[in-house]
């Protein structure tokens, strides 16, 4: 059993996402996988930090990150502060020496994301981007029949995530509206989560060709506000790309997607068999072979089970639904057995930076009205 | 190539839903198969029957059914009156030596349903019912996945044909709401076409044990009269049943089931496999294998496609939708085989007078509220 | 902030389960909705109690029950012990003043129940049985559908809880089996989930009419032995049912109902509108509303989201996946609310033993093929 | 009542086709709605034409279709042959002045349209292309959602065509592989329907970019050779598109879509509201309202039904599955009625010169990798 103290950089909900899920990692899997300590938890607000610090369990807070990234009682910094701040708390806790969980997006820039990729190999410590949809069960089995080669060479990948929480025009502008802020609008928000899904099963991406649309293009500074202010980026945005390994995709988001809630949803047609998933069901996998009889063939509905690396974790039996903390307690327990027994992980640095050189890629060829090639990385040294 | 010449007795939808199937059955499998030829049209409303003669295309009309029973130019009566004439015309159609082909349910008595079904083995004729569900492909399929032992030992039918269409009760009332004309409610009108497909599909049930309700116990006389009838029989019914081979049955009907339109659906659950099915996604079966490994197991979405019996004569792919009239279309080809070519069939008289007998059965259990054997057939002679 | 002392009797599975329930609770809903305090944990099994002490975090164990229930420093006996325990350790809790949190079933009998439901009334403490599926916020919706009069006049409950988990007849003979331990076996393990629910949602049962088989009539002693042993119970049972309020029920259970894994489904029918659901797609309910326009009316598929009880103290939006564990979070909340803020709950020993009395008359109707009221449970004092 | 004498080019599978829904129009509507006469079928293969004659009822045969167009008993000439010959078919019918009604695609060539579609609004005679998915009751309810602006302003259209049925790499090659004979691969062959559902709901698109692929690069020259031919076009497309209106479109086609049989399935996202379709499920249509209260709100599943337009003159109430064929027997109908009655019709020349156009620009983006414009249709004079 080996104990691995928690600096928590940002109190906000996402800091108490984290902490829920070291709880419930360490709940379902006991301390000899990596046990962690809730050693302090920093925020600029002061009240925040002090509440986080008691609510959440952690020894002591602080009212500056500076603090808790050369804080030498602290094995890992827990970044979950605004997507603009991750560049520079990375980085300082890297040259630290300490293992970084980061949240999702790894920065704001393919540029900034590369620094700390390079860093972060240099400094040998592990260094984790959280794209919880990676760990999913589901996404673990189709890599699988991927990999396997069950279905074949891969064609198609199809796919879109859309949600409908920023239909409403009345909504006032929030920091996803900006671009200083955001990088982007539904495409980092939303679509990089599906990137991350299609980076992990298929690999490269080597060009996309992007179009993009601002729907509601100016909205209110505050709740009923007469006064408006700019949106700057993709309330929706479509996407054709072409994999290294040849196969085509469509890819898409939306944060104005009327109807769809929590709507990441894709397709992989493989000259062998076809998946299919939709987060909003994410306990079914729909998966065909095409080397099935012909007059029993069709496409399956798998409920997760046992049989799919994570879910037995949670449950005994197949159908018994996980939900969508789960992943985010499986991402925790894979960072905890990467620092506790050096086991190996999927989504580090130059995973992170990958997606956002395609997400640069995107907004390059948006704007340019051109297919765009996707920055290839240079090897890590 | 045989001339099939076809006596009408009914002139009404009905009637012409049949000349309709057997006008595309020739078009689909040619005259070889049996050419039908419409010969003569009998409604008691002469209107009725003239204006059936020509927009249908037959030779002649009479206005009575007598005329045409014995007919010495028709080979064929096809029974499309309401159900309280089925038994007389096709008593006299037997008597005269004519193959019959009378719309479902047979009669309104499993006593009367008995003698025609004996009459017409003693007379040797072809002699069929129109329960049309039967000569779905998709039961044929699943009749196979059942006798083929892929779904091993059958443990368990669960079923219901649901719809709302008689819901709101300003709906004047009809036939259907009285029993001298209609034998029983949603049972007879609904009920019998699953009990069809479960006698195809599963063989003899033995006993059953019914529990049925009018929901709605008045209805006007006419449309938008303040003067009500009584409803005199089931908007609603659901029986508990036992097969002859062990399994047990849960079947329903409601003609009141709110948001169901043509809700016509089953489960069927053997040791092997499971199959589920509805009617109003007619060209899909879900089938799962128990064999099947099991982190890709799940039901299986079919498509209805050239494997399975029928589908071929519409489309050479799967996946091309049929429709609901494409049943009655496989239904009369049936017809015309087994008349001039002598081929088998599914749905003869001795069939229907089985659903008749367990119609029967499901009466008396609903009145004294026990259980009730399904009378086995004496053996026809 | 009130702490709740927790004396846990049973360290095993359910224990672990209880215990990680009351740790997301305390995390989701703060501590001051009632922070629990693990007092004491004990087991035959000295290990089992050590194990879990330490993992779970109690602050000691014991090896017996009567220790626990009659511990000055305890508040709440939570009683997750092999179903054949829960009369006597609850009924000495409640002797002793305790507030009682018992697993499902309440106990074997409508008469041991009975005697547990009087008890609890006359000693007024919390009282509270672990009927999870009633948490469920898809449940406190359709229940909301239901008591609005939304639905209209409820005519028909429809549903089964199945699942394949003992299909293969090599699995070897448990007490789920044998009902000295167990009282039933689908009807008791799944059916009376089932049941929770449409009491829950529909109110009383007053009579019912069963069929039960057994699908695999012996089992091996042990994995791979020859030896035999009978299974005493119910693999599969069906059951027509009568409500108070005049609606007419279809119930099912089965543990080996191939293809299904965790299908607990059920469809109600009113004459305004109908709900279906199923815990496979734990995250979404189908309703009808006839009052929609003709031409755009269908069953919506809503998703839970936070207009649904329970749901917010998840997720902040619509169609995030909530899992099957969060039912439990949900109802150790309440169950801490109760105790803290004396809040009003569902699952008090009143409701189980109102469960208790429809399985005892469904057991008495497959046994004697009839008919049988549901006892009316006299006024509780 | 009036007579339409029709003259066919082509006895094939189309052909056939053409005849039975004509057949099957008569039966549904009566010859008030125009009554076809089957005058004389041509096809270059006599024995074909004879066979055709007999089969299908025509009053005579001819062996070239110059004899067809010129003949002054027909009133209409209907185009079934293969694609190449459509051209020069409808040019000539055009010039001798028939009404005409040729099966989809309308020609080869966007130029070759055009031509076709400006010298019949000289002529001033019907013209239709048989875009038959554009008569489905279900894109009528679509499009009336879409006109009445129950959706809200329309941001998004996604959809493809795909069908599995060229998979299988020993597929001998033909006339589809080529693009003399063809003009394009699955674009033509299935995208173009997706692309005519497209242009008849959401009217012009105004520019592309698409990709395409051929995944088995070549074909045996014929089953079981060892000789292989060139594959000339697209197994696999995906468009990027924009419309006229601002909204953003993704298209796709493909006969390489392991598991996909008939899955012409799009989304169409509006800011009041959505609407998916799938032909797979051709009876059923989702769509979404925001205004609905937001506890209860989710995609309704609609069945088609009498308010839906066309679906009628199959059957009386909603659910009851229409087929494949039934859309070209409602295609047969608006033609009749077009000629009989002078009613207006979705499908003339100039609508199928626009998907030609749309076509061509798709195939030029694909080749040069660029975005392209549609050409916008000169005025017709």
């Amino acid at each position: 059993m080996k104990e691995i103290r928690i600096g928590l950089v940002g109190a906000g909900w996402m800091g108490k996402a984290h902490t829920n899920a070291f709880l419930n990692a360490l709940m379902l899997y006991g301390p000899q996988a990596g046990k962690p300590v809730f050693e302090v938890v920093a925020d600029v607000n002061v009240e925040a930090a002090k509440t986080a610090c008691e609510k959440l369990g952690f020894a002591r807070w602080a009212n500056n990150w500076q603090e808790v990234v050369t804080d030498s009682n602290v094995d890992v910094i827990d970044i979950a502060t605004p997507n603009a701040f991750h560049y520079e708390v990375a980085k300082a806790a890297l040259e630290n020496g300490k293992h970084v969980y980061c949240e999702k997006p790894l920065t704001l820039s393919a540029e900034e994301s590369k620094i700390l990729a390079e860093l972060a190999k240099q400094k040998g410590v592990v260094n984790y981007v959280g794209y919880n949809n990676v760990m999913n069960p589901a996404n673990a089995y189709i890599k699988e029949l991927v990999s396997s080669g069950k279905l074949g060479k891969i064609m198609r990948f199809s796919g879109t995530y859309d949600q409908d929480g920023l239909l409403d025009p009345t909504l006032p502008i929030t920091w996803r509206h900006v671009n200083k802020h955001s990088g982007s609008g539904a495409l980092g928000d939303l679509g990089s989560h599906l990137l991350s899904v299609s980076q992990f099963i298929l690999g490269d991406i080597s060009r996309v060709n992007a179009l993009s649309k601002i729907v509601i293009p100016q909205r209110p500074v505050q709740a009923g506000s007469s006064e408006l202010a700019d949106v700057e980026n993709d309330d929706l945005i479509t996407i054709l790309a072409e994999y290294k390994n040849g196969a085509v995709g469509t890819i898409g988001a939306s944060r104005v997607a009327t109807g769809r809630k929590n709507y990441l949803t894709f397709e992989i047609q493989g000259t062998e068999g076809s998946v299919c998933y939709s987060l909003e069901r994410m306990n079914e996998v729909n998966v065909y072979f095409a080397s099935d009889d012909s007059a029993d063939r069709g496409f399956r509905t798998v409920f997760l089970g046992p049989d799919h690396k994570g879910y037995s974790a949670f449950y005994p039996a197949s159908g018994i639904a996980i939900g969508y903390n789960d992943m985010k307690v499986l991402e925790v327990h894979e960072l905890l057995a990467a620092i506790s027994e050096g086991k190996p992980y999927a989504c580090d640095f130059e995973f992170g930076w990958k997606i956002d050189e395609i997400v640069s890629a995107i907004l390059k060829s948006a704007s340019e009205q051109s297919w765009v090639d996707v920055q290839t990385l240079v090897e890590v040294k």
